[in-house]
């Protein structure tokens, strides 16, 4: 990565997590029009394998996953017996028995041991050797085609397929961390990280191939909610927008259920919602940025902004009090000290 | 702490260590002889309350805990089903059903909602705004009778009291995470401890105080393992010369007793043993160092090291195979590539 010029990191699990190589903007546009790859290693594993595994995940989301096929993954909130989300992973089916949970920033792996432990599933759940790396951008087909085989265009959105790359076998999966479509490679041995890296950069040569990360603009345009931001072991699916990706009816017994249809039924306290400031661009947070009504008062914190290129505008998320979450309400923000006036938007940024 | 002069950190808990101010040895010479002030509010607290909080704390370690008294302290390792160590915390008894532990670097928290949740237990399990202070060093107990009052210097090792420094409630235990005595000053309003630093800070001056950190070569020394280097969840407290801190015999249940019993029984496959390195002082390790027998078979790793000045020597911690763990027996370490002799000594730096 060093090599590569990386500029910042996060801290993601332990771990490093590259996310800008020029700067924000170049990055962005760079992600828009060609592909990129991505070290996204720390998008760690939680395998979960045996005769009561589809009962284990089961009892720990809410999303109805007796649906998902084998070759297909369901990004899932995990919730705890309060309705609390634990984490927003992508859950890859692999067998009948046997899953993966490829996990945001959050300790899940000790929690789904605890929870198999104290109602004694049979099951064995334990971190696997597994590194993904990512292939995002609008010629991740062309370059993953050129690698693998143009089999891989068919694959469908958040489906995967076994195959062999740079001499080791690797789930691809059609899902990624951008809103401008790609692939994640599931590497199984870290030893042949650089092997496959350099495949994918020598085939993207012609793509005019960057190294990338998750890119904040991108992520904010596009609508992608972070954990540990935008959502949090306090908030909820309905709080946090994630409704569509619940079942409280489905057949199997899950932990959150009775909590969630309490809150489903009084209403989430909070929301999440898309907010777009007035005037010209706006630095970086110094500090949490306070929401407040027109009378002044307190209602929210901003989760996440970023200056956008292409709407010409400050995008945020923003978590605040119910009352306020409709579009086209009016609102301020202390932004750095400095009021602004700002604008609630529907998750498309608009205002239908 | 970049006031104080910080000039090394550790990541602990997703929080930074202050490790390094001037340098190993000088800090190390300094703890030695005067009081230093550590800023360890990495070690997060685990609070378990509620009327199952004894069952739960029984379940998660081997340790005897029906034996610890209100205001006291223990150190406790926390073993899985399998017998593998989660974590290596001080425990503290608040209540006949409150619980803090003050874990090491590892994810207890979500580990004991889990099991919590997992068995009905009717217990509360969350992280309190806590964050400990560290004072350490010979003159420790005047400062804090300065600051206290005289009674602090009846605080019996790993027992506890209630005060209030600095115009906060705090909980002052005799603990620390190095051998030269002192407290840990238990913070419960994070916006006070910039007050509370300068109230030791002050009167410190009169006893030449520093800032400081656990340090390696005292952490060594006095034979202070670490949990991710000289405990893992791959090993268990027969392993890790922890036999000391567990009582499979207690009454209470308790979810790695079957496991450990019949590690004891097996005895364990590899053993934790203190390693004088031969020869000059060696420089830090540029990745895991091997340990092989007099016929050159790999049989271990190093897990730490340093060249002590008072011992005037290389005291290393290893993992090796149990076979080879007698003190005064003879092995070798690849040390950076250089071959170089070693001895097992007893957990004293002694080869009675």
């Amino acid at each position: 990565m060093v090599e590569q010029g990386v500029s910042a990191y996060s801290l993601y699990n332990k771990m490093l997590l590259p996310l800008v190589f020029n700067d924000v903007v170049t990055d962005y546009e760079h992600l828009r029009s060609h592909v990129q790859i991505w070290d996204v290693a720390c998008e760690r594993q939680v395998e979960i394998v045996g005769p009561d595994a589809l009962a284990l995940v089961e009892l720990i989301t809410p999303r109805d996953i007796s649906k998902c096929a084998i070759g297909q993954c369901m990004y899932a909130p995990l919730c705890n017996e309060n309705g609390g989300i634990m984490n927003d992973p992508i859950i890859l089916r692999l067998a009948d028995d046997r899953f993966w949970l490829s996990v945001a920033d959050s300790d899940v792996l000790f929690w789904v041991k605890g929870v198999a432990y104290g109602r004694g599933f049979d099951v064995k759940v334990f971190e696997p050797d597994v590194s993904p790396l990512g292939i995002q951008g609008p010629k991740a087909d062309d370059l993953m085609s050129d690698v693998v085989g143009e089999h891989v265009r068919d694959i469908g959105f958040f489906r995967f397929i076994e195959t062999n790359i740079a001499g080791t076998d690797v789930i691809l999966a059609r899902s990624g961390w951008s809103g401008q479509g790609g692939f994640e490679v599931y590497l199984q041995d870290h030893r042949k990280g650089l092997d496959l890296w350099d495949v994918f950069w020598d085939a993207g040569q012609k793509y005019d191939i960057r190294s990338g990360g998750p890119n904040l603009i991108d992520r904010i345009e596009t609508g992608l909610k972070s954990y540990g931001s935008e959502m949090t072991i306090d908030s909820n699916p309905f709080e946090s927008g994630l409704e569509s990706f619940i079942s409280l009816g489905k057949q199997a017994e899950c932990m959150s259920r009775d909590a969630l249809l309490k809150i489903s039924e009084d209403g989430p306290d909070k929301k999440l919602l898309n907010l777009v400031i007035d005037g010209e661009p706006l630095g970086s947070p110094r500090s949490v940025w306070k929401v407040t009504d027109a009378g002044g008062d307190d209602i929210g914190v901003v989760t996440s902004q970023v200056w956008s290129p292409t709407k010409k505008a400050n995008l945020a998320f923003a978590i605040v009090d119910s009352a306020y979450s409709e579009p086209g309400g009016r609102l301020s923000v202390d932004a750095n000290g400095e009021l602004r006036g700002a604008v609630v938007r529907n998750s498309r940024w608009g205002v239908d």
